[in-house]
């Protein structure tokens, strides 16, 4: 016999951000490449209890019933009838139903209500248990149909042959007539025109049951509760079965599957609704699992008993005069850990230091702070590389194989349009920053070809090539410091990349990828933080230089007024006059007393020979203003859009569509709105044919150029800077997509993605195209796409997730798919520029806002009181979190300083610095604050387990609730997102 | 000796929307005029029990305390310590409190929690319960001092004398060091230059009392709950005493006030924390209203424990598997109401049908439902006039004593800016609408003499007259009307104003304004939702004919080109070259051969004495563009400040004054935004004197003008509709402003009110002026500045509603200083059209989205499962919300039809019309159904009680769970703010 909860305990480990290895098989279980139906199926817990449907039906005596009904009825005009009539008043009994949460049937809306979390007054359990324990338990009852159930359930000393007689006809009838009336509601009391006949009805009920079978998982059994007053019973009758062999008892609950329980609580009329509150009472006993595990295992009365005196000594209670007992309470985001409720010996036994740990690991969400194997030095040359490929090689078959489902399709259109959107803005951006030194079209075959030869070779497939945010900066830089100082740019920038690549590989040599460790939640923050401001003010400021390049005329504005002027015909005015007195404008212009001149607007002009002249004749009217418009517009639909999915309009799939696809269709309305009116804004510039965007320059860069030999040595200062930007950006990412709580089962490969992204490196130089690192948010997209959930997702339960598909075929997809989209380039040159800009905008608010310190930048704007209830706000005073906000900002504040001087190209090392600032919070506060404004360093780390800094000692000691909380799971969550 | 319950009752009348007096008072009490102070001490209830503030102390043996304590210790630098360094781990023990909720001391933080539900666990409640069965009960226990306190406590025969002394020393000496540990938190452990001296923290703690003990009423008495494990006790103790006279019992408590009850619970260390759950379970038990009040009248052990008998037996239970008990509940929006508790001999005595009144009349929170006799027909003629002025005449004096309160002028700072946002935005479109017939001036001086008048004379001197939407709308049509046939308006429309003057007098005498109970909500919300769709209409419709006003210059737009041309100077060109070849300008133009032509600005040329000439002479650059973007500025920016209310940030002043203001700050944000530009957008026309608008008309409008002598009688065709306008829109204000939430307490005054706006219909038309009627939306802000609230809001508990300041000063003098205001007139010239329209949007808007037309609306959009869960939808099938969703929005759409049409200007009897479609839909819907989707006319109302429509067949019988929620009390609310 399995102890108590182990079921249970299987279920909840599901919602656990432990690594299933660590739980299940022990840590010399090596990779078994055999697919994934096979964990697939140990996760779902084959051996574990059914799933239970409870359902309650509320009884009714006719007499009753029959006087309610004739007082209820009302005229109803036959013509407006539109079928759905229902009972007016409670002639119909009430039903309830439990899975994981209560639902109640509305009978006046006739519908089930919204899960909720189901309550009952401590009375109804108490006199439960008595009438249990003087009622009818039958264990293991051989009964193999309602009748044979119903005849044995009333087969009590109490009841006289008449009364026991008219029970059974009630309990056999009765319940068929019920489902009817509250499935079908037939229009009782209304003349309605369609006689609601048993066969016209049932494909409706049928098809009811199909979508609650649906959410119900294979095997699901059904407990069913039959309670109420009945006016002709002269004392309670309790019964509880449990049926040996399930059995479908008929039309008595909603869906027709096999019964295993079946209860009575039936009495005689009282005051208050007590035997109805006593059948919710054992419904919501049924509903818990340890009880039903409990109830499935008792061998008699006392068992049940038992499980229902340890039931009452864990309930909650609320008190009367502080929590109205009506109210609903809304399910829970994560259900409480059944881990806590199993019995001491228990818990010791199903290792409780993974459950710590997991409590740890979890609030650390940022990186495993055990450190994992792949992040331990090997300490020979290359040998985190080797190890890498070793991990990988076991894989590589079934990274293709395990594409081989439907959803890796939708995964592939959606990753794919998130590419191009990014190979738009992007390579739009750099084509500006650059002067056209590279352009869209460098960036679509860029990320074809790099993206796609990242997917076949890296150790992280899921991650998504992109140039990002950072590198965008940091090539923006280059190429300023570049022209300020007249160098020819694209060779300067391969030798750039040659060095690039050499750094990298000898950080990969050297194994440096384990110092990933050292990176806090701090330091990711604070290089976001700087990215995301970096794009939030150049989109402004592009934005604002629009204004300067087409200025908006004020009143007193020097800038009016443009004629066209034709070359002097050599004093013959009568020679142009006589050959084009065709137009209006000509008209006009004679009219005017001109001679050789029009009002011709500039563009129509020169095509006619003249040349426009005067001050007004550049400036273009309305755009400034419109542009600022289409900025706005892309910017504010694309948050709108994006948050759509929280909403409560619309089925899901369109909500999802909406929101995923939020960039792209901002970006269109854009597109739309600028060609409806048809003004001159700025547009992305796009080659036209398949050469590079630099005129005159062929695929392959010329390793010197005009630049002076020395300048290929002296790159290395760039490159440096730019190797400690790419470490940071690719690792960052690395250590992200790796998190525990995505349970990927294929291993890391830090050191072999970083020496992709070198070879990349040197090919993307080489032949001009964009830089690429993987990018956070397009590769958590990709991953969240690729989600395998449990399908009992219904009735209030949160789906649980079961690991993501790992393989290498949806990345390559999205990439050929990207390559085919560079003939779709001339499609490109409508988008405008300032569209872009407000979709660069969103990307920097959007990264913005999505990490802590902003959420800790915005409690010093309010006021304790309304403060939300944060975890390390109950742990750490506020002037101290304050104090922590404080130290952010002003490092920030001095990176911004420094990225706005001509040193603005040395911030890769600021960057770096930051790992040294928050090695010097150490001295300014405790670990445990640290601990909950950020993480710990691996030394602290180490050091202090010792002094107990285990679990038990720095939050279970602390206070019960939080330790609870730390076990919640949490979806995952996307921390960073540059890009 | 009062019955339990009896004093709780009083206090949740307080939040029951049910008159005072009905429950109070008999129906024979007449109104007192005698001042509000003695009303307000009665509300408060005197002779109720004090409120009891609750706190836990955990005590802890030093030993134990000691121990934690060095483990916790950890080397802080003294340089960066900034005097809030926390206790690391737990050596604090914890504490909690309660007023209504429980807050607990988050050690960490050194704050306290949010106010939460206090949840505990059954078994702790069943041990408290034998605890206190064996331990020591005193009541009415004599103890002055703690000492005493403890010595009488402590004298139990279980402890030994070495343990008593233990214990006693413990008890004295600790709470101190508690106190100042959690107050203050003197950094032990750490170098800590400032040496927490006893005198140095006083102030601070000080500080922190008074901010509690001010949010505590007057006479409040402290509970004390000390519990905890101490090692040095061999068997558990429990004391529960209730002192004789409160005491104030040293630095036990956070705020020194006198305590009445104190508790010890305390035993030997055990697994889990079961002594502090058991002292959370008293303290709870003593935060019961319930409880309390037998726990203050108990006389011996068993009065006490059958309290807690009586409590179990009430509390509501979570079952574990499906809550967390860790997890926090946040309070409800309003407490369960306690009459549901009282016994039932209890509730027979409270006048149950009170009770259901509340309930019935809350769910129509339109009007009261059973009809007030102010609206019973007198059947003489100006019967109910009569009756109004009498009533009035009685309150008179006090109309201007109730307002000596500084509230009061808060109010009137707050209504005045709400007023003249009002009069310039009516006045600006009534101006734009009428041609300039009349315009902000008129508006100004009309608002000032109306509205004092109003106020002086009026039955309900709270209203607030404006110029209002449908007038406004009517108005419009008017005047296209008589545009439309060459009528001279102004003479016109004074003839109009008689006749409604006339019909409207009619009104009065024939007590007609007692039919307002036919316009059902049904009715109400087609008003509100025609009139915020022609709003929205006209403010879109308004803006995009700026874009023709000011087209935008397309690049093949022909509207290119403008030149100055000169008069020509009679062949002598050299005259006008000679004279000024002074600017740039010149220069240019010679230097392009023109001749007697310049490249000047449209203005500039006009000065200089040239015509300007050419397509683009008219076109102003930008002005487009930048008037959308001041539009959607100003719109975006009034509902963002509205909405900043509710959110999280800055402190609830800031917070309720950029709500209060968002139409004033957006319309100051358009005109800097507009001014900082310096762009030539249509502006606000404003008389640059105290004249009227209309050039060359006097203050007195003459009563025929150019008309025809037969055009006075046939106004009188357009003074029905109008009269059926101002009537309706006039008694719906009227009706919400005298709904039974609001508790107003000097009477209604329909029929006074319609003739002051009779009488005032004939004044504004004489002069010229906008013509009034009350305002829905101002009205009740005018109402909800003038709330008076009971003090005790703190800690969770809603401040409860106590009346509001009926009186005079108020409004008159809001009017006095928009009076005064016309001499601000000309600053208003700088407001830029366009910020009105967004204004103008965003009162239609903001009315539209207020009505449940719009969220049944929103529910067809809805998938089920996402629906919010509204009562209406508990109780009728989504398919019969629906269809009556379509009616209603076909009815609009008729509406709308004739709108549109050139009949019009007849849709104040198409809106009248809506009450026959409302008695038609008897036939579609049931009355159960009306009841839930709008609400019963008369005649059904006076018709179905005897056939059962009392709530106990309506809704009770239903289910509990809805009767319950109806009775709760639900904050006044807007449902109509056409404003």
């Amino acid at each position: 016999m399995k102890l108590p909860g182990q079921e249970e305990f299987d279920v909840s480990s599901a919602y656990e951000n432990v690594p299933t290895g660590e739980l299940d098989s022990g840590p010399g279980s090596g990779p078994s490449p055999s697919g994934s139906s096979d964990t697939e199926s140990r996760e779902l817990g084959v051996t574990k209890d059914p799933l239970l449907f409870i359902q309650l039906n509320e009884l009714m005596g006719w007499p009753k019933a029959q006087e309610w009904r004739e007082t209820g009825s009302s005229p109803v005009s036959p013509l407006l009838d539109l079928g759905e009539m229902p009972p007016i008043t409670r002639s119909t009994p009430l039903h309830h139903r439990w899975v994981l949460f209560e639902e109640k049937l509305e009978v006046g809306a006739g519908r089930w209500s919204a899960p909720h979390v189901p309550t009952v007054a401590l009375p109804s359990l108490q006199k439960l248990r008595s009438l249990l324990a003087e009622g009818l338990v039958l264990l293991d009852c051989p009964a193999r149909s309602l009748l044979e159930l119903v005849e044995q359930v009333t087969r009590v000393e109490s009841l006289s042959p008449e009364l026991r007689e008219q029970l059974q006809s009630l309990l056999l009838q009765r319940p068929q007539h019920l489902i009817q009336s509250t499935d079908t509601r037939p229009c009782w009391g209304s003349a309605h025109p369609r006689e609601p006949s048993h066969d016209g009805e049932a494909p409706l009920k049928e098809q009811r049951q199909n979508s609650l079978r649906q959410k119900l998982p294979p095997g699901a059994e059904v407990g069913a509760v039959l309670a109420g007053e009945l006016g002709f019973l002269a004392q309670p009758l309790g019964a509880f079965v449990r049926l040996r062999d399930p059995v479908v008892l008929g039309p008595l609950t909603e869906v027709s599957l096999p019964s295993r329980f079946f209860c009575l609580i039936l009495g005689p009329p009282t005051l208050g609704r007590s035997y109805r509150e006593m059948g919710r009472a054992v419904a919501i006993l049924l509903s818990d699992p340890q009880f039903q595990w409990s109830a499935r295992r008792a061998s008699n009365l006392h068992d049940l008993l038992a499980a229902l005196d340890a039931f009452l000594e864990e309930v909650t209670v609320l008190p009367p005069g502080r929590w109205d007992p009506t109210a609903r309470i809304s399910p829970p985001k994560c259900l409480p850990s059944q881990h806590k409720r199993l019995p001491l010996q228990m818990q010791e036994a199903t290792s409780p230091s993974a459950w710590r740990r997991a409590g740890v690991e979890h609030r650390h969400n940022h990186m495993p702070h055990a450190p994992s194997p792949e992040l331990q030095r090997t300490g020979r040359l290359f040998g985190g590389l080797i190890q890498d490929v070793r991990r990988k090689a076991s894989w590589y078959p079934s990274d293709f194989s395990d594409a081989l489902h439907p959803q890796c399709l939708s995964a592939v259109l959606y990753i794919y349009l998130a590419t191009i959107t990014n190979a738009i803005t992007f390579g739009g951006l750099l084509g500006e920053a650059t002067d056209g030194a590279q352009g869209v079209l460098e960036s679509f075959l860029g990320t074809a070809v790099a993206g796609a030869a990242f997917c076949l070779m890296a150790g992280q497939p899921l991650t998504i090539l992109s140039s990002t945010g950072p590198v965008l900066v940091f090539e923006r830089l280059l190429f300023s410091f570049s022209r300020d100082y007249s160098l020819d740019y694209l060779p300067f920038r391969l030798w750039v990349g040659i060095w690039v690549a050499t750094f990298c590989l000898v950080l990969v040599a050297t194994e440096a990828s384990v110092l990933v460790r050292y990176f806090t939640r701090f330091t990711e923050e604070g290089f976001c933080a700087l990215i995301s401001l970096i794009f939030i003010y150049d989109a402004v400021s592009k934005m604002l230089s629009l204004t300067y390049a087409y200025p908006i005329q004020r009143p007193g504005s020097p800038a009016y007024g443009c004629f066209c002027q034709y070359p002097d015909p050599g004093g013959n005015e009568s020679q142009w006059t006589r050959t084009k007195p065709k137009g209006r404008d000509d008209i006009l212009s004679m009219d005017l007393g001109l001679v050789n001149a029009s009002l011709l607007p500039p563009p129509e002009c020169a095509q006619r020979g003249g040349h426009p002249r005067g001050p007004g004749c550049h400036t273009v009217p309305d755009i400034a203003f419109f542009s600022l418009l289409l900025f706005l517009t892309s910017f504010l639909f694309a948050v709108a859009l994006k948050r759509v999915k929280a909403s409560r309009f619309f089925p899901s799939v369109v909500r999802k569509v909406l929101s995923d696809f939020s960039s792209v269709l901002a970006i269109l309305l854009g597109c739309g709105l600028d060609a409806f009116l048809g003004l001159a804004t700025p547009k992305l510039m796009v080659p036209k044919e398949f050469k590079p965007t630099l005129p005159g320059r062929g695929w392959l860069v010329s390793p010197f150029g005009a630049n002076p030999w020395w300048l290929s040595v002296a790159a290395a200062l760039p490159a440096l800077l730019l190797s400690i930007l790419i470490f940071m950006d690719q690792q960052i990412t690395a250590v992200i997509l790796n998190r525990a709580e995505y349970r990927l089962r294929k291993g890391t490969g830090f050191h072999l993605d970083l020496f992709c992204v070198s070879v990349l490196m040197l090919l993307t130089s080489a032949l001009g195209l964009p830089w690429y690192v993987s990018a956070t948010v397009i590769s958590l997209a990709h991953m969240d796409s690729l989600r395998r959930e449990s399908r009992a997702c219904s009735l209030g339960e949160p789906p649980s997730f079961l690991g993501i598909r790992e393989q290498r075929l949806t990345g390559l997809m999205v990439f050929l798919l990207t390559g085919i989209s560079i003939f779709l380039a001339p499609v490109l040159k409508f988008i405008p520029m300032p569209v872009l800009y407000g979709i660069f905008l969103y990307m920097g608010v959007a990264a913005i806002s999505s990490i802590q310190f902003m959420k800790r930048v915005q409690l010093l704007l309010m006021p304790p009181k309304y403060q939300p209830d944060l975890l390390l706000l109950r742990h750490v005073p506020l002037s101290r979190v304050h104090l922590f906000t404080a130290i952010q900002l002003a490092c920030l504040g001095l990176l911004w300083i420094v990225k706005s001087t001509p040193a603005a190209i040395i911030f890769p090392i600021m960057l770096l610095g930051l790992v040294g600032v928050r090695k010097a919070l150490e001295w300014v506060f405790s670990p445990q604050e640290l601990l909950w404004l950020d993480e710990l360093m691996p030394e602290k780390e180490r050091s202090i387990p010792e002094k107990g800094l285990a679990p038990e000692y720095s939050f279970s000691a602390s206070d019960s609730e939080d330790s609870d909380l730390m076990y919640q799971p949490k979806a995952p969550e996307i921390n960073i997102s540059v890009n």
